[in-house]
This record gives structure tokens, C-alpha cells and sequence, in this order.
């Protein structure tokens, strides 16, 4: 099959790959019906992180189940199935309290390579959601989006304890930043100020629910989301950058009392024990337990209630893959999905 | 009258100051019953934080008010009140959200220096809640730990969400340690483990309600957390010491998506992002909100459910505050009453 590799920062190409069998009684096999380049992907696409070797590459996948082990009983091939990044039994007691992403037999989906025609994944039982039918072809953006970036998002909005009567503040105008509008917005937030200086993607966030739009960064965007709330900061923050500027202008966003959930995975990020002390936020987030939220999501989704898949601004075959990223990485593009 | 003044490390001295007086027409004056050493007293006594020339001393405050300003109006002479080491208004939105040591309006107690015989208290219809009467002699010392040490632990275990069907860790075998064993138990947590390496602090502990004793500290007391709780870390864990190695064993002893509530003043503690992503905890502390809870607080103590004042094992007159303290420093005292 063919499957995209990062062979080293910048370079990567879509090849031959060996096609993934059942290898554990749990697994499945899927075929992609789509697949797409991920905000984490660039980090070692940019070299930040290091790769030992050539490495496939994708997390975020939906397609058509073509084979499932002898283990296997509520996944059936035909089904169209959407999972997440992290594999995960939903029985054990962490995803039974909804932290499938730290399941206890989690496994990371990203060094199985989900950018390719097939995808082996594993505990298909507790990982895959299978749609009501195989949905109509303007709706695979969605269901996509929902394998990653909208459970993020989501995960985001609900560690933030978006709610009715808060005001939502979002640091971080990616895929992930535009869906936690939506989701702070589902999960009915009163006022949700996106920050955001692309005038493109303030577009797609006032689509998405957002009320205010705040251009301003760092002490000056701490200062706007204050002007906007009394001087008091939001109830709830969401953070979906990772980066020490976006964590601290999250926490210093944030009123005493009031919730961080934060999505963008931390690189080089320290927190400064005392000011978060003398905060009083809460804090929490991490990996997105984005299988708890699936049935949810696609249920949603397959009744058009939302829209996820307008985070997608480019839409390209597998075959040019290095063209996504490079999009992606110059930030011409929000979310590059790819047709297989 | 008399007062604790610290005029450089080690050298707290009991000496003459100038009667406290009505500034603010939301002042009261109060009598002080007892007051004592508070473990962040010990941080400039060790000379660890710096003071700017002699400092009055104290923050743990419990008497009868002798005197009110013009505005103040639920407040009366007489009274026998419970105040906390934050004044606040409790009628601004931050207080009236349960963050009362966030008011907008806030004052911090310590420098008015309640190791005293008089002590000024701004905002007292707002900070001071007074007893149903002038309490017996032996319920003194409950009331004076309502004051600081009960709500801090109660606040920790509020914020660790320690609650029915929770195994609960505490770091920290101080008083505010020990009365957050006390907060559990009466939350309605299943298990408590106390972590506590001294004798006489685990007996108080088991009095308290803890159901298991952890004497191992650092990632040996995080093994030893996880064996008890099947290899997946507490749900909830109160950090009452405020170093790096506390807060670190804090997070590393929480299971996936349990909840740390965090109450030791942080002192150069620096959290990495990273570690804390992939923790999956929720992180909630700070100063303790304290006034929320005195009227319940209050109500457990005159009614006799619950002895909080057990933790001071040591009672002198405030003429020898130096001695309290010196005790207090030596780990000869668990923490030390100074009767007025």
C-alpha cells in the first residue's frame, strides 16, 4: 500500500508500505476513506522533535472495516468506523471514568502510520465508533475532524468547564482553537472571545459561535480578555497552543476560581509554581479522551448539528501528502485533509 | 499591648506595640482569645523569605470584637468571632463564586500581626463570622484552627475532590496535613492514606480518620501509593508542604483524571509542562478560601463533631511567642497555641 514517511525534517514522501495484517485477536484492519495532517505532526516535520529513522506518519483516520481478529465482536467489516489517536480497551476503570487516553492497554496510533490506504488498529472493540450507515461523501471532513481535532477541542471546552452563564476565552486559532468555539458553543457558553490575528480563521470562528474576536498576544491579550470581563479575566480558558507563552497567557487569562483546559501538547513548558499557586485557576488537560466523546460527536454530526469539516481548507489526494505539510507548515493552510 | 514582632531570622521578640485602632469605617477591633504559629510563620523565621526590617507577626486570629467602625452592620461588640488570614468584602462576584481570599477588595492579615492582645480587622461584616455565643475554654483551640489550618485542609481536600468512594492521599504531616485527614473523613472519602514518617503525627492522623500510613516519601511514596490502589495512583491528593519534591509526588501518586488539590505555599516549585500534559490530573489550589467554609466549620466545632484543635500539642502564653516558635522550627511541636 502507499503511506506517507518522514525521512527527516521536511522531507517526507508517500511510498510503498507494507499492508497491515491482524496481528492480536483484538485488532481490526481498516481501509482510509480519508486521513490528514495534524498540528503535532509538525513538530517533527520542523525538527523540534527528533524521529530515529524514516517514520510513518498520521494519527487521525475514518474509513471502511475491511478485516477484524477472532476477538473481535461488536466492530464488523463494512462498518465506516472513526477512532482516535491513542488505541484503548473502554473497559478498564481509567476509561470507564472517561480518560480513554490514558487507558491502561492504551497504545499510540501514530507509529502505525494512519497517512496510507490501510490501518491495523488495535482493540478495535474499544477504539473504533462505527457511524448509523456508511455516510454520504460531504460529511467524511467531519467525521474526520472528529478522530482528532473536535474531540480535542471538545476536551479542551469541557476541561475548561465551558458552560451556560461563562465567558470562554480560546488561546490559539488552529483546527483545535476553531472547534473548542464550537464546542465551548454546544456545551452553551454565554460569550467565547476567540484570539485570533488571521482574519481568515476569525472568520470561521465567529461561524463557529464566537462572540468576540481579541487580536493581541501575551500581556496584551491577558489585558483584552480582562477589559472584556470586568477586569476579573473568563471563567474558563481553553489553551490549544503548548507553548510557554500560550500556557501563561491561558493561566493569567483565567479569574481566580476559573477553569484552564488546556489541549496543546506542552513542549518546553515549565509553570511557575507560585503564580499558579497565588491563581487560583484550575487546571487540567492533556492527551483528549476524545473516545468518550464519539458517540457523541458523530451523532452530531451525522444529524448536521455541526460542521467540523471547515477546519479542512485543503483538500489533497495521499499521493501529495509533502504538499500538506508544507501548506501546513507555512500556515497557509489551517488543516489539510487527504483523500485516499 | 503586646505583640510578636520578628526582627530577623530566629529572633522573634514579644514586645510593646501601638493599640490597634478603627481606620476604616468597615474595621473592626478585636480581643484576642489565642492566636498562633502558622508553618508559613517558619519561612522568614528560617530566613528563607526575606522581611524588610521587624515585622509584626501572625494571621491566625479568634477573640471578641471591643470595637466597630461606622459602616460595618452584622458585626457587633461582644461577639465572639473566627476571621482568616485574607479580609475580604464576600460580596464581590470573586466571593460570592467561593474564592474569598481572591476578593477584589482583598487585605492580607499577616502584616496587622495577630500575635497580639488587639487586632484590626478591615472589612469585618465580610470577613469575621461570629460564634452562636462565647464558646467554652476548651473549644478555643477548634476555633483558632478554623481560622488557618481546618480550612486550608479543608480547602485541599475540597479542591482534591476527596468525596464518597475516594481513595484519598495526603502529603504533608502538618497540621494542615492532618486536619486534611480530618476534611476527608468528613467529605465522605472510603480511604484515606496519611503520608507521615513521625509517630506521634500518624496516631493523630489515624484519630483523624486516615485508614493507611505511607512512611515512604518521594517516587518510593508513589510506589507505595500505587500498590494500594492497584497500580493506578489516588483519586484525590492533598499537597500540604509547597516544595518541588512535594508537588511532584503530589501529581505522580493521582491516577489518570484524579484531582490534586494543592494548598502548601508554593516555595520555588517550578511544574514541567510536558509531564503535567500527560499526567491527566486536574491541579486546583492556593490560598484557601477560608471564609467560605466557617459557618460550616463553625457549626461541626460548637456542636462537638469534630476536634480540629487537637493538632496544637503545644500551648503557651503569647509572652513566650519566641519559644513557640522555636519549637515549631525543631519539629518539637506539631504546631504551637499562644493563649492571650
Amino acid at each position: 500500500m502507499r503511506g506517507a514517511v518522514l525521512h527527516a525534517p521536511g522531507d517526507v514522501r508517500v511510498e510503498d508500505r507494507e499492508d497491515p495484517t491482524i496481528v492480536a485477536p483484538t485488532d481490526a484492519v481498516i481501509r482510509l476513506s480519508a486521513t490528514c495532517v495534524c498540528g503535532s505532526d509538525l513538530w517533527p516535520y520542523r525538527g523540534i522533535e527528533t524521529v530515529d529513522g524514516p517514520s510513518p506518519m498520521g494519527h487521525e483516520y475514518v474509513g471502511v472495516v475491511e478485516e477484524v481478529g477472532s476477538e473481535v465482536t461488536t466492530i464488523k467489516p463494512g462498518q465506516f468506523v472513526v477512532g482516535s489517536f491513542f488505541a484503548s480497551d473502554n473497559t478498564c476503570e481509567i476509561c470507564r471514568s472517561g480518560y480513554h487516553s490514558s487507558c491502561v492497554q492504551r497504545e499510540l496510533m501514530g507509529p502505525l502510520g494512519a497517512q496510507a490506504e490501510y490501518l491495523r488498529v488495535p482493540l478495535a472493540d474499544g477504539t473504533l465508533v462505527a457511524t448509523p450507515d456508511v455516510p454520504s461523501d460531504d460529511l467524511i471532513p467531519s467525521f474526520l475532524a472528529a478522530s482528532d481535532v473536535l474531540g480535542t477541542g471538545w476536551f479542551g471546552a469541557v476541561a475548561a468547564q465551558a458552560g451556560p452563564g461563562r465567558t470562554v476565552a480560546v488561546v490559539g486559532d488552529g483546527a483545535v482553537g476553531l472547534l473548542a468555539v464550537l464546542a465551548a458553543r454546544q456545551l452553551g457558553a454565554e460569550r467565547i472571545i476567540a484570539m485570533s490575528r488571521h482574519t481568515s480563521r476569525q472568520k470561521l470562528a465567529l461561524e463557529y459561535g464566537a462572540t468576540d474576536i481579541v487580536t493581541e498576544r501575551g500581556d496584551d491579550g491577558v489585558a483584552a480578555v480582562k477589559d472584556l470581563t470586568d477586569g476579573l479575566g473568563a471563567h474558563s480558558v481553553i489553551e490549544a497552543v503548548g507553548t510557554q507563552e500560550s500556557m501563561m497567557q491561558a493561566i493569567r487569562a483565567t479569574r481566580p476560581g476559573g477553569h484552564v483546559g488546556y489541549v496543546g501538547v506542552a513542549h518546553d513548558v515549565t509553570l511557575p509554581g507560585e503564580e499558579l499557586f497565588f491563581s487560583h485557576v484550575h487546571l487540567h488537560g492533556g492527551p483528549a479522551p476524545v473516545r468518550q466523546y464519539l458517540p457523541e460527536l458523530i451523532d452530531l454530526i451525522w444529524n448536521r448539528r455541526i460542521d467540523p469539516g471547515k477546519v479542512f481548507d485543503l483538500e489533497l489526494p495521499l499521493d501529495q501528502a509533502a504538499e500538506a505539510y508544507r501548506a501546513m507548515d507555512e500556515r497557509q493552510a489551517i488543516k489539510a485533509l487527504l483523500r485516499v
